[in-house]
């Protein structure tokens, strides 16, 4: 049976994300991986989670395990809104952030309608913004000629350049958006994961009125647990909650209170200060490998935080072909021009840092310049 | 500032749900709520959800709180595969089956497609329709001008109706799909909690090739898991599962080895008897507390499993009218009409008989035919 004739026209703009599909195909375990955003699986705080799931059954019982709000359980949401000092009606949980960026792009896009990103960003929003056919443009490059629904940004160590937007860059952005009255959506799942130099305030805090905030779990507490949140304000809230109604009527509970306690009773400050000396240590290790191994011509960004630096090759190499090349020798990234809208800039690279650990950093980096050195 | 601009064109066709809207009023424990499909929290296995959880965290360690397979987890396919007797490529893991009628409607539908239900049929799902702006028809009325994407339907215990599709009906249906090229979205949430009579076989079980089945995990488990299951067609899996990937990248990982270790070690069967023993007594008293307070001229459905059966007044009664008289008694229901496309039939409503126990279920019955006494 053919069942092309079914499909929506959006599916034909769908773009598989090149990361999922090396993890169909290869075992994480048996590469050297720079490939996934994967967290280093000892920052997971297992024993706070065994503790707080039997207090969760013991104080909420079936409260836990019935379905919830939509906006998300009230105890998450007053955590969350203490946290960034914002009122709980501008909290709204979803269920990751990537269903931030989904449900963002639901609300705001129609075919067609113009979305500014930076160059490179990342994968997932594109993924998201392609499937709902928006006009993809690179806020430095555009004209105006139509009004943007939204320009999309990571200004804090970056995904996948490793970069930080600093405080004149935002302000002008804010003040851009202003000007041509566009909406910010500004993903910030890394934030939290400062190991070098000051924060710089969110755009968020900069122009309220016009930004939607996307947060994550995922890198502080665990991606197994699929939540994030939005704020925003609640004009804007009220469309996204409706939608979300019929996307998953509410997010996962059990998970929302489990969380809920992590962060609200210390539990996630505390586990978020190993996780940046560990990151820390692995940052400085992944620099100190890339200089002593990495042959001549190769550059790399050095990110005060985050999860990833981006690597550039000299000119005329190509990421994407010397891919299956890097794979057989076992060690995989992400080729950098899948990070650009266009497919540009294929001598570059994204490299992770938080996942391998010190000895099989070393392994990888070393197998990595020997393919990129042949 | 003003967001009217911004949003998208599908924004306008958001359709709120009533329940949701309601329990955004009203606390719940405060009324004899009649209104939402909640389960019974006395079918909440919480001592096996604590042993789980612990056992998962012990099993699994860090890789049941890390990312996982857009797909769904191995061990969760393995189980549902097992279950319905079906190769794992047939199944894909959704973050509750609300996601899963929205990802099929995502995948299949553009603006102006032909969706056909039955009419009445569950709210969520004509709020999904009418979010993606498909032209909703009522399959017994429709000429087939145009050909349909699909047919949306709850054969078994249906969502007002309580109703149950015969297998002539379903086998009509699938005659109809073929004859006529459409598929069948065919959700079933309910289907293993059967009180009387004898289970009839799957419409997806007759038409492998062109269903879509949608299992949730909501009404055999906990809703607040939020995680349910697609059966179908490995080509048509696989664009939900690009879909998916910019929805939220994976379903819960966590709640999922939960999942699977409840339902293949056996503790969902055993739970499932005393569901079904606790829920076939509640059926009956709930028809019994009718039959006992019910004015003349009032009818309903006597539905062989499921959580609903639908009330239908004399011609003239308007239950949007009543429903502010009846919250202010202290009892609610949801009318009838926002389960008809068109709204009509405002003389019906959905009664709930799995939330109360037994001494506020007779309140409330009591106190729902004083109102409509009036």
């Amino acid at each position: 049976m053919k069942y092309d004739k079914f499909f929506s026209d959006d599916v034909a703009s769908f773009m598989r994300s090149p990361v999922r599909e090396i993890f169909k195909k290869v075992d994480l375990a048996s590469i050297y991986s720079f490939a996934g955003g994967y967290p280093d699986a000892a920052t997971f705080p297992i024993d706070d989670i065994r503790r707080i799931s039997a207090e969760v059954l013991e104080k909420y019982g079936a409260k836990a395990l019935q379905y919830g709000a939509t906006q998300g359980v009230p105890e998450l949401r007053a955590v969350i809104a203490k946290r960034y000092g914002v009122p709980v009606e501008n909290v709204q949980i979803t269920t990751s952030s990537q269903q931030g960026i989904d449900v963002c792009t639901r609300v705001l896009v129609n075919p067609g309608d113009v979305v500014l990103t930076t160059a490179p960003t990342y994968l997932g929003a594109l993924q998201s913004f392609k499937s709902y056919r928006a006009d993809i443009r690179t806020i430095g490059d555009y004209d105006f000629s139509k009004a943007p629904k939204f320009c999309y940004v990571i200004p804090d160590f970056q995904n996948p350049s490793g970069e930080t937007m600093t405080l004149e860059e935002r302000k002008k952005l804010v003040a851009l958006a202003r000007e041509r009255d566009f909406l910010i959506v500004e993903d910030s799942p890394y934030r939290e994961l400062r190991y070098s130099g000051e924060p710089v305030p969110t755009i968020y805090s900069l122009a309220p009125e016009r930004t939607l905030f996307l947060g994550s779990f995922s890198k502080v507490f665990a991606p197994g647990f699929r939540l994030g949140w939005i704020l925003g304000a609640p004009e804007l809230l009220d469309q996204i909650y409706v939608c979300k109604q019929s996307l998953d009527l509410c997010p996962p509970v059990f998970d929302q209170y489990i969380a809920a306690e992590f962060m609200g009773g210390g539990a996630l400050d505390a586990n978020l200060q190993k996780s940046i000396a560990l990151y820390r240590a692995k940052r400085d290790k992944m620099l100190g490998l890339l200089e002593q191994y990495m042959p001549a011509g190769v550059s790399w960004t050095r990110p005060e935080g985050g999860l990833f630096l981006f690597v550039t090759l000299p000119e005329g190499f190509d990421t994407v072909a010397l891919y299956d090349r890097a794979l057989s020798a076992g060690v995989a990234y992400v080729a950098g021009s899948f990070f650009y809208p266009d497919g540009s800039h294929r001598n570059t690279m994204r490299v992770n840092f938080s996942f391998l650990d010190a000895s099989r950093m070393e392994a990888g980096v070393k197998l990595l310049a020997e393919v990129i050195g042949q």
